[in-house]
């Protein structure tokens, strides 16, 4: 029997732990797309307790204290203190073995504080205290946490009309650590509420300087804010969509429907695809012009539980994995970038696991051998963010494509405690990997090379493919 | 190599074992959703011999039999007799390996009867004789074999119509063992058929005494009848849709849709949503009044062989998974009730195992702490009711909900002899759990919370979720 | 830790080591669907070295050549030679780990030519010129590698207007393994460009002998063509479909839509499916009529690069995987030929492993007792012939129907080295039973049954329902 969490975690074979332990443990991270406030690094923020930096903000903890049955107001309530929620968290974790958020809590607890005690409502005071002391060390404050996991590189999401102001800081200071912004223009085509769209065009239209009143100059100003994250260091866009957008359209429909939304009406649904694939499409076209990598989220199900999302607005753990049917619009949208080869590096992520070979091969369609692993299919994704999710991923990107060419993992994540999961995620490309050889499905001669293919994936092929 | 079906079948660590012996084997059984014929209680029925209880109804092992190249007369057939086609269903057995049907066979011949034997040609005379034999004992009838199960509570399939004499019989008698209804409305939205429709709402106007010539009367006569059932002791409803519905629609329509199909017009397939949409909206509202919990099984393709429909009418073997689009749907049927609070405890059953994650997500959005497990992911249902499905959709739950909130296993079948499934899911349950301790994945020094989990989802959370 | 590739590659238990040698590997092949060109069997084709047999019109290698950043001019190039591809090749098999290529590469190497090297940039030159070698010699021809396999029958690949000259010539010739044509009428249903269609029906009409102006003349030609083809001893038809058709339509409307498609005039996409359903089911009517098995391929989203369309044409590695919603479609075109009784023996292959649960279940609702395992569902194809996608065919297959009546394997390959995947298939059959009876989940005293499954699945059923 394995203890838990030890050393060798996750790794079920000698040829795993030899890779891990060689070949991956030690290596910096690259966090490509996260969701982390660039304020705080750059304000250098200390956390006051253990329960600042682990619940609030952390939808996926609300949800499992919500399935435990415990009441909203210990997990987005203002009416309690954070210990009254830590205790909850503390009471749930027990109920949340085989989830996910049970590893990467003790992951969190043992890599950062050293802890290696079950947290549990007996243990739940003396961990919380003893967390608390050291977050209020020199050493675990934002950038404390980043330097200890030894990040090289994060990419935060940004909207276009953001300052960048904290990103600029920090270039400015010369901080040790790239933190670089990620283009993410999806409010540029929100276009389902006339009013909000009209608002966000105009604070557009200001920190451009670009006048809009059409739909060209709408485009006219994006690119001017896309320049303006070039200058600062943007490599990478993202895109969260529901489903992908290559509606067929012209110029001038595009300009009559920019004009009918701007002027406060709402739009068809056939308007609006229309729409979103126009912005989509500019967009590509912007990103592959600077030679930027190009990110899709897409297939969630947001904001599910009005009554909820009115007490505590989005992002607060009421999304779910949709359903939609994607193929052919997906392979329309990149085939018409690529017909004039404006295709640019692109990595695809799904939310349901049902496309993952879908998506798997989707990506071979458009690899050219212009760049190898061109076009990337993502690591499992929000849901998908666990143990059986990473190794479904990379089960179908092994089977339909190149696993030693995929760009690994991100923590897509909203904290500084989350950069373990990058840890959990080697160990599990390890494990797989290890497997293969013990089984005689990979060669034992070829150690060397399967050890190369470890460290190209957990750390250098995101190195060499967006070229930070 | 572990003995075929020994004390420890599908425990394959000692951990696992552990677990099932000292957590779960000797709980009783809560059957919270089955078909059986409560006649077939109330009169305890004796059993002819081992065809008679183990292939009149079972769809099945037709479909197996079918598949063998087996003719119909030996399935379904008047002219054959119940050794006749039990012959044909033993030399069918042994093409059965990998199927469930070949767990549960000798489950079933194990824990009922005692026997060890291989069913198969060679032994099909001898285990017929002696089943056969112990069948016409006392200890077998119906009652007896509920009784050597240690069934606690069963809840039938009803519909509203339903007299509930047998239900009335049994609690009047102070049978032992709960048997409770289980409101089951699908005929009240069965309007593709006006025909047959018009004579279901007549039916149920004879029953509730209420006058049906509105759709709120309808609605008022389905009232009558759901207090009517939950006097009889009903804690459930359910629901066997393709689809959910959740169009809009106002009062005045669904009065003209019901005036329509009332007077014998066909429908409009918009007018049929529309219709179903409005019959599950007020059914869940009457759900939520009484505090049931409502049960959705959705996802079917039925009758799908018209030469065989018509040959040997429905539930006889020619149903099937479906591939249907329904997450944006099932969310906005559940937030219309949640919106106003009127969302009961619920439970999800999907067909197509495409949908496993999807729906372990949906239940999350509605979770609200009210009730721990208040949106319940169902366990594997019908074909999907075997060892990998079942492993699916616990490991579907746990990674993205709370599998130790799982309110387990049920039969949903229509013999007395399907109680070793619920031993067969306790099985598969503690070997995941197990499994994952011996891989150090959970903590060993977890063992006591573990069992306990174990000791819930088999037996305790249904008793305290559902307070029959 | 197992060697790599030895003789018990994939056999994980001894009860499979047992099961694969004693019981699958020395029986012959039926490879009941192929793309061989049949020509380079009548004149039995040489092979000037290893780059022309493995390289040309392998998209499967393109398309990870291509994803490993190798450029098109060595993939699908006329300026390169022959050896710079293959260096290419070779410097992309260790990127290609955990991919099927790298087993199917060194499974080729290792029973073809009897090397355990592994193919990388060092070894390159050295088992380019070895196997060469071997092809330049008598026993390593087109014919040479099939009888090295012990082919006793493939199944080739045909369009209706073919003259089938190779196969009659190797009819009357008298080789001695069964080359014979299939039934794929794909053309005479691709109606989406106007002008194509009417130089296809043009063609058509010439081969045929009869004149054809309506609808019924093209069914009448096409039964006269398939009558030449029952002739020639063909025993099968196969569609490759991207959804199914079962759409409504009178005689009068195909009519039209056939005047009007010839005429010139593009059709409107109702007009296409109403079209595609009555060409689809006039051929499953002959189908059954003659006793031949129909097979559907389903789901693929083809050439999806504009581009390289372009610059390479079809089948060049730009197809993936659909995500098509079809089990209404499916369920309602089998229905339609079962009510009648004119549903022949069926086998159904789907592309996206999303529906192989769908697609077993569906093969059930058409099983009739008629002929064991009647409707089939197809083994792992295209993107799915691998591993772990005929294990979870297998899977499914085993859950939902019986594995015991399977047809097994076929290559589906247009490579006269492709047969080592039946042995590929078959080792991973038996790890599969030899697993379970190694966890007690199968009886080992019924070893005997299980190894007469192997054996059928191997050879025997496909030789019994195809009755060559």
């Amino acid at each position: 029997m394995k203890a838990f969490m030890d050393e060798h975690f996750v790794l079920e074979t000698k040829t795993a732990e030899k890779l891990y332990h060689e070949h991956a443990s030690s290596l910096p991270i690259i966090d490509y797309h996260c969701h982390l406030d660039p304020k705080m690094i750059a304000e250098d923020y200390a956390f006051d307790n253990l329960g600042d930096i682990w619940l609030s903000g952390d939808h996926y903890k609300w949800r499992a204290m919500r399935t435990n049955g415990i009441e909203e107001r210990f997990c987005t309530g203002k009416e309690t203190t954070d210990w009254e929620k830590f205790e909850k968290w503390a009471a749930t974790v027990p109920y949340t073995m085989r989830n996910p958020l049970y590893h990467w809590t003790h992951l969190e607890l043992k890599t950062a504080f050293g802890i290696t005690k079950i947290l549990k409502p007996e243990t739940a005071r003396e961990i919380y205290d003893e967390c608390t002391a050291k977050l209020r060390t020199k050493e675990f404050t934002a950038r404390g946490l980043m330097k200890r996991y030894q990040v090289e590189v994060v990419c935060t999401t940004d909207d276009p009309v953001d300052s960048l102001s904290h990103h600029l800081a920090l270039k400015k200071e010369g901080f040790e650590i790239k933190v670089l912004p990620t283009w993410r223009p999806d409010k540029a085509m929100a276009v389902e509420d006339p009013e909000t769209y009209r608002s966000y065009v105009e604070k557009l239209s200001d920190v451009s300087g670009v006048s809009i009143s059409t739909f060209a100059d709408l485009i006219h100003a994006l690119r001017n804010r896309h320049d303006f994250f070039a200058e600062a260091g943007c490599k990478l866009s993202d895109h969260g969509i529901s489903e992908f957008y290559a509606a067929d359209y012209t110029d001038h429909e595009i300009e009559s429907i920019f004009n009918k939304v701007y002027g406060g009406k709402e739009l068809t649904m056939e308007e609006i695809v229309k729409f979103k694939s126009a912005v989509l499409y500019e967009g590509a076209i912007m990103d592959h012009e600077k030679g930027w990598t190009q990110q899709f989220h897409y297939g969630v199900l947001r904001n599910n539980n009005t009554r909820l999302f009115k007490q505590v607005g989005p992002d607060t753990g009421f999304d779910s994995i949709g359903d939609f049917t994607v193929a052919q619009q997906m392979a329309k949208f990149f085939d018409r970038l690529d017909i004039n080869n404006q295709l640019t590096k692109t990595i695809l992520y799904n939310l349901n696991p049902k496309d993952n070979d879908m998506v798997a091969t989707m990506t071979g369609n458009f690899q050219d051998g212009s760049v190898a692993g061109k076009i990337q299919f993502g690591s499992g994704w929000w849901f998908l963010d666990q143990k059986m999710g990473m190794e479904a991923q990379m089960n179908s990107l092994s089977n339909l494509g190149l696993l030693s060419r995929f760009v690994g993992m991100l923590t897509d994540s909203r904290s500084f405690l989350s950069y373990p999961r990058h840890e959990y995620f080697r160990r599990i490309l390890c494990n797989l990997l290890g497997s293969d050889v013990k089984k005689g499905l990979l060669p034992a001669s070829e150690l060397d090379f399967i050890g190369q293919i470890v460290e190209n994936v957990s750390y250098y092929n995101a190195k060499h493919f967006f070229r930070f």
